[in-house]
C-alpha cells in the first residue's frame, strides 16, 4: 500500500485555538484511493523546523504533501525550503507571473511587488493551477519521492487537489478501487445496533465496517476494496444489502443528510406542513427544521412554552391537567402537540416536554426524562424517553428523537 | 524562550474524522507559562515512525511531550520506543503494579495479565500519578532533554498535566510570568474595532494583542510578560485600561462567557423576564437563551412565526400591516416584540424578522436584511441590519445582534 505524509505549515497552526481541517480532508481523499497516511506534522514559519520535517519525511515516505506557506510574504517559506532539501533552483515562471498580473489588473489594482514571489517554481516541477486564489501549487517528482505543495485556504486546496492531484495519485496507488457506503440511523443505541449487525459484518474482512456513534445518531460505514471498481462494488453490495435489511427503518439516510433535511424532504414529498411546541428543547427543533433552506414551504410556526403559564396561555393546556399530571407528562406532551397542530393549521404537530437538568429532577422523574408526542391527521403518537448525559446532550437527543418520530409518522402518510 | 514539541500517538488519530484536542490544550497551558510549541506530530501505532519522530525531536527541542500509547495492549508502544531512543531499561514498578491490582480488585474483577505492562517504567524516570485511569505518566530527565509521557484520554491527561507537570515546567521556563485578559465584544465589525484600538495597542510590543473575529463577535486578547507576576500585571493593566475605555459598552464579557450567559446574568440581576418572537432565526434565540442552566427563572415563552398566518394568529399582527409593510419590516418587528411581551407577561419581548436566504431576497430587501425589535416597559427599540454571509451566518449574526440589543436594554433598567 502506498503511503504518504502531510506537513502543514504556518505559525497560526501552532496556536491553542486552531483546528487543522485540511489534513482530515486529505486523509479521507487519500484513504479513498488506497493511500495510507503514516504521519502528520505541523510546523510554524520556521525555516529550520520545516527543513528538518521535510528532510526526514522524504527519507522514510514516498509521498509528501505540504499545506500552506505559498503566499506572497516573507513568512511563506515552503517553496524555498523544499527547493533547498531537493537541491533544486527556484526560477521565475513567466506564465504564472503574467496570470498573477492579469488577476490584479482585473480587480483594477496594481500587483504588489512581493506577489511575484508566488511565480517562483522549482526547476522540473509541474504547476498545479489555482482557479480560486493567487498561489499555484507544485508537484515535484524526485528520485524516490513525490512532493506536492498545496496552498493553505481550504477553498483553494480542495479544488486543486481534486482536479490536479487525485488522478495522478490514483495511478500511483496502482489503481486499487475503493468504494464506500454509509447508513445513518436513529433510535438504536450503539451497543444495540452493534449486537444486531456484528454477526453479519464480522464475517467480512473486506468490506471493512466502521461504526461511529454520536448522541442520538449512529453511522455505519462500509469500505470495500477491489482490483477494479466492479469487483469492489460487488463486494460492497453483498454486505450492504444484509446490513440494510437488518437495520431497516432505523436507517434515515444513506448519505451525509441530517435528520432535519430528511424530515424536510418527506414533508415536501408528502405535501405536508409542520409546527412545534417545545419545552425542554427550548426552540432547538424549530431551529433545526428552519436551518434547512426552503423550509418555509413546510414549517409554519413554533411555540417555546418554557413556563407553565405559557403552556396554558399559548397552547391552551388546562391548568388542572398541568397540576394533576405535572408539566413533564404524556398528557401534556399530547395536549401540546394537538394544540399546536390545530392552532397552526398544519398536517403535523410535534411537542416535547422534559427535564434537561442540571436541576429539576426527582426520583419519579429524573433528569433526562422526556415526553415526545407527534399529532397527525389520524391520531397522536407518544413516547417516553430517559436520555443520559448533560443538559446539552439531553436537549440534542430529545430533538433527534422528536425528528425521528416525525420521520416515522411521515413515512406512514 | 523555552521550546517544546508534542507527539500524539495512535492510529485512530490518522483517520479522517479525528480532531486532536489534547495538543491545543497543552499549547494553551505551555504558552501561558512562556513555553513555545515549535512542532506537533501525529503518528500511528507504528514503531519505526514513532522512533523516528522521537529521535528527531530530541535532537532539536529541549522538551518533548508525548500523548497516548500508554495502554495495556500490544499497540501501546510509547514506553518501549522512548526507552529504546534514550537507551534505558524498562523495569516493572512494584508500587504501580500493586495499585493497578487494587484498582481492579475494587471493581471486583481479576486484573488481565496484559495490564501489568502499564507498570513498566524507564529506569530513572519520575512517575506521574493518574487519579482518573490506570496508566501512570512518566517524566524522564535526560542529558539535554525532558521527555514527558502522558496518557491519551483528556480526562486523564489534563489533571495529570496540571498537577504534576505545570509546576516543574514553570520552573524550567525560568519563572517568566504571563498574564492575560480578554474582552468579548459585539456590535463592531473586526475592521472597525481594529481602527479604534490599533492606534493604542500598536504602541506596545508587550503586552501582545490578538484579535479573533467570529460572526457577530470579536475578541481582543492581551498577553503581558514580565519577570514576575506583579510586573506582568502592571504592564497588562496599562494597556487593558485604555482598550476597555475605548471599546466601552461594546464589551459584553471579560471572560469566556457567551452572550446568552451574560443576558441571563443581567435578567437574574434585574429580576426581569423575557420572551421571544422569531421569524428568520427560527427559534435560535430561544434555543440559545434556554441553553443556559437555570434559564427557566427568566425565560417564559417563545414564538417561531415563520409563516404570515402564524404572525397574524399567534402574535396578532394585523393582516393589513403585513400586506402594506411586508413581513420583513420595522413595523412587524415592533409589533411582534410588543405582542409577545404582553401575551407572555414578561419584562422584555424580543423579535426578529428577516431574510436568511438563499432565496427570498429582492433589490429593496436583499438576503441578509433583518429587523430586530426589543420591547421593554418604557418603549420599543428597533434596528435594521444587513448581514453578510450564507444562511447559517445570517441567522447566527441576527441572534447575536438581538441578544446584544437585549443586553443594552437591560443595562438601562
Amino acid at each position: 500500500m502506498l503511503s504518504a505524509e502531510i506537513i502543514a505549515i504556518g505559525s497560526e497552526l501552532l496556536t491553542p485555538r486552531f483546528q487543522d481541517s485540511n489534513s482530515l480532508y486529505l486523509t479521507e481523499q487519500l484513504n479513498g484511493i488506497g493511500i495510507a497516511v503514516m504521519m502528520k506534522s505541523i510546523v510554524g514559519d520556521d525555516e529550520n523546523f520545516l527543513e528538518d520535517a521535510v528532510r526526514h519525511s522524504l527519507a522514510r515516505t514516498p509521498v509528501l504533501i505540504t499545506i500552506g506557506g505559498l503566499g506572497p510574504t516573507e513568512d511563506d517559506i515552503t517553496r524555498k525550503i523544499v527547493a533547498r532539501v531537493l537541491q533544486r533552483q527556484l526560477v521565475l515562471n513567466g506564465e504564472i507571473l503574467a496570470k498573477l498580473q492579469r488577476r490584479f489588473k482585473a480587480r483594477g489594482v496594481e500587483m504588489p511587488a512581493n506577489n511575484a514571489r508566488q511565480a517562483l517554481v522549482l526547476t522540473g516541477s509541474d504547476i498545479l493551477e489555482n482557479n480560486h486564489g493567487t498561489a499555484p501549487g507544485l508537484w515535484i517528482t524526485a528520485e524516490k519521492n513525490h512532493v506536492i505543495l498545496l496552498p493553505g485556504p481550504p477553498s483553494e486546496l480542495k479544488p486543486m487537489f481534486e482536479a490536479s492531484c487525485m488522478p495522478r495519485l490514483r495511478d500511483l496507488a496502482g489503481g486499487i478501487a475503493l468504494v464506500q457506503c454509509m447508513f445513518r440511523t436513529a433510535g438504536l443505541p450503539e451497543s444495540m445496533l452493534d449486537a444486531r449487525i456484528a454477526p453479519i459484518y464480522t464475517k467480512y474482512q473486506n468490506p471493512e465496517t466502521t461504526i461511529l456513534a454520536k448522541p442520538g445518531q449512529v453511522e455505519v460505514r462500509l469500505t470495500a476494496r477491489g482490483k477494479n471498481r466492479e469487483e469492489a462494488e460487488r463486494l460492497l453490495k453483498e454486505l450492504a444489502d444484509q446490513i440494510e435489511h437488518e437495520l431497516n427503518d432505523f436507517i434515515f439516510a444513506r448519505s451525509e443528510q441530517t435528520l432535519e433535511e430528511v424530515v424536510g424532504m418527506y414533508l415536501v414529498m408528502k405535501g405536508a406542513t409542520i409546527s412545534t411546541a417545545e419545552s425542554c428543547t427550548g426552540g432547538m427543533i424549530a431551529e433545526r427544521l428552519t436551518d434547512v433552506p426552503g423550509s418555509s414551504r413546510y414549517f409554519r410556526s413554533g411555540l417555546v412554552c418554557y413556563s407553565n403559564e405559557s403552556k396554558m396561555e399559548l397552547a391552551g393546556i388546562p391548568p388542572l391537567l398541568l397540576e394533576m399530571q405535572g408539566a413533564v407528562s404524556a398528557e401534556v406532551a399530547r395536549g401540546l402537540a394537538e394544540a399546536i397542530r390545530v392552532r397552526a393549521g398544519t398536517t403535523i404537530g410535534v411537542a416535547v416536554t422534559g427535564i434537561a437538568g442540571p436541576t429539576g429532577g426527582s426520583t419519579e422523574k429524573p433528569v433526562g426524562t422526556v415526553h415526545i408526542a407527534v399529532a397527525t391527521p389520524t391520531g397522536t403518537e407518544h413516547r417516553q424517553f430517559l436520555f443520559p448525559g448533560d443538559r446539552d446532550k439531553i436537549r440534542w437527543q430529545a430533538s433527534q428523537a422528536a425528528l425521528d418520530m416525525v420521520r416515522r409518522e411521515l413515512m406512514k402518510i
